[in-house]
């Protein structure tokens, strides 16, 4: 990369996307040395056991001192109280960043706590699988997906050149929108898509009509795609939806305006409307494949479980 | 198989399924002699291209002359057309079936074509992908998937027998419900999963603040698993949606009910009822890949186009 490693990368929790970019910043020699720090001892044991940093602590402010790079790997709704704890151990010059999918809320729960001369770099990698945990996490993970930065205004330049740097040694296209429209634009991309797969996961589990072992059975017409999606960590996802708020309620309802008419359609025999809707959205998934964000291969390539993988 | 192969396969529309029936039934000897079915003169030239059958005919009622087995492979909306289009020329102690994702309305449009002596099976292997076309077919697709049997009260228990047999010579796990249960059960399994996809990606397809660009670069946080459940035969998917109007719009109810629950938790910050929900999620997964039904792989073990793939 363009610019010179970090010196210190502190990687405040430890899960799918801060092990996977302690995985990658060392396979890209981002930084000459890591510092994982966890609250929790179970995954300090774990990183220390996979090997993942040069030191792994549970001690926040502690473990950030020092650094010239500190990235929160945790959920949305602990930004504001994980930089409150560890804002005195910050060294002047430091640049703190995140990996949040909610913007706004992020920069306005931190930037109370940053002291003085250091950068605040809100970064978003689109990228995750639906597993959770050190052991989950992969140096590839960001290979070839876009990375949203959020600077807000007045952040240093060469602040925002070197995280812009760190995240192309991960793999990363890196892109810069403001903290709204990044809300907005991870509403309909990421977040209502989570919130309707969670849904219908939990309304094929309620039924009484229909048994869940009949759901399970029956899943490969579709249903199955759905729950992978609703397998996604739950704190994660709970505090998504409740900072992300009122993105998350415009889109819904405009998704909600167009499933009424799709019903409409239905029960009017409008064989027209749908015809046409499902011959547009064929597009929109060329165009994904064609960006390199998705896979040509029929059904994801997947190999499902059971004798099929025989065939 | 337990039971003797069929004289001669005619099979009727040789698109994805049809093709992938031509192709299994061949590897495992169901029958001695296929002969391929499809009013699509460019069809037929495939077919014969790729070897996939004996006989190869846009003739219905001779090509289904004299089969012992005769499986309709078209769209449901038009089984009732081909159904007495052909019905003169099925043989007497003839087995006609199908491969319609919908049940109580194909039998209902079938039933009054059927001269005597013919029995009817009707079949729906849940098993598929989003393309189309006789060169997406492929003789494993029915490994280890299910396999739904509805014969009417009546028919013949011998027939019943044999079609059982013939899908599970193509690898597929048979089950027999009631054409009723089983488009209830579709319902919430594949139909109105197949519906919610379409309708998001139109939905953001239709965005005026967040571009389509936008929508593509970023898909990667979710929303590009719903396009490739929105990439399926608009035909087919119209069709289904007309034909088993009832179950989808009762379901689609089910779904907004709960989804207007969800919205109202985010509302008001009920994160209790959002984490409730999303780890009760996570439990039928695990139930869908322990049944062999979905692989266990992060990510459906998918490997996406562009520089992830080197990773």
């Amino acid at each position: 990369m363009a610019e010179a490693p970090f010196r210190r990368l502190a990687l405040v929790g430890l899960g799918l996307i801060g092990s996977s970019i302690a995985r990658g910043a060392r396979a890209a020699g981002l930084a000459d040395a890591i510092v994982a720090v966890d609250r929790d001892p179970g995954v300090i044991a774990r990183v220390a056991a996979l090997g993942l940093a040069d030191e792994a602590t549970t001690d926040l402010a502690g473990g950030v001192a020092g650094a010239d790079l500190v990235i929160l790997c945790v959920p949305v709704g602990a930004i504001g109280a994980v930089a409150a704890e560890m804002a005195h151990g910050l060294a002047p010059g430091a640049i703190l960043s995140d990996v949040g999918s909610v913007k706004a809320a992020v920069v306005a729960a931190a930037a109370p706590h940053l002291p003085e001369g250091v950068s605040f770099v809100p970064a978003h990698p689109v990228a995750g699988t639906e597993h959770s945990g050190p052991d989950a996490g992969f140096a590839s993970l960001f290979h070839g997906r876009w990375c949203i930065l959020t600077p807000p205004e007045g952040t240093d330049p060469a602040a925002v050149a070197r995280v812009r740097a760190f995240w192309e040694g991960l793999g990363s296209v890196v892109e810069t929108m403001t903290p709204a429209h990044h809300d907005l634009v991870l509403a309909i991309t990421s977040h209502v898509p989570h919130l309707i797969a969670y849904n219908i996961v939990g309304t094929a589990a309620d039924l009484e009509t229909v048994t869940q072992s009949e759901v399970i059975k029956f899943s490969a017409g579709g249903f199955r795609d759905f729950t992978r999606i609703a397998a996604s960590d739950p704190t994660m996802w709970r505090d998504i939806f409740l900072t992300n708020k009122e993105a998350v309620l415009e889109m819904l309802g405009r998704f909600n305006e167009d499933l009424a008419a799709l019903a409409r359609a239905i029960r009017w025999d409008d064989g027209e409307a749908l015809h046409a809707l499902f011959t547009r959205t064929r597009a929109i998934r060329r165009g994904i494949v064609a960006m390199g964000q998705e896979t040509a291969e029929p059904d994801f390539g997947r190999r499902s479980g059971g004798p099929k993988t025989t065939g």
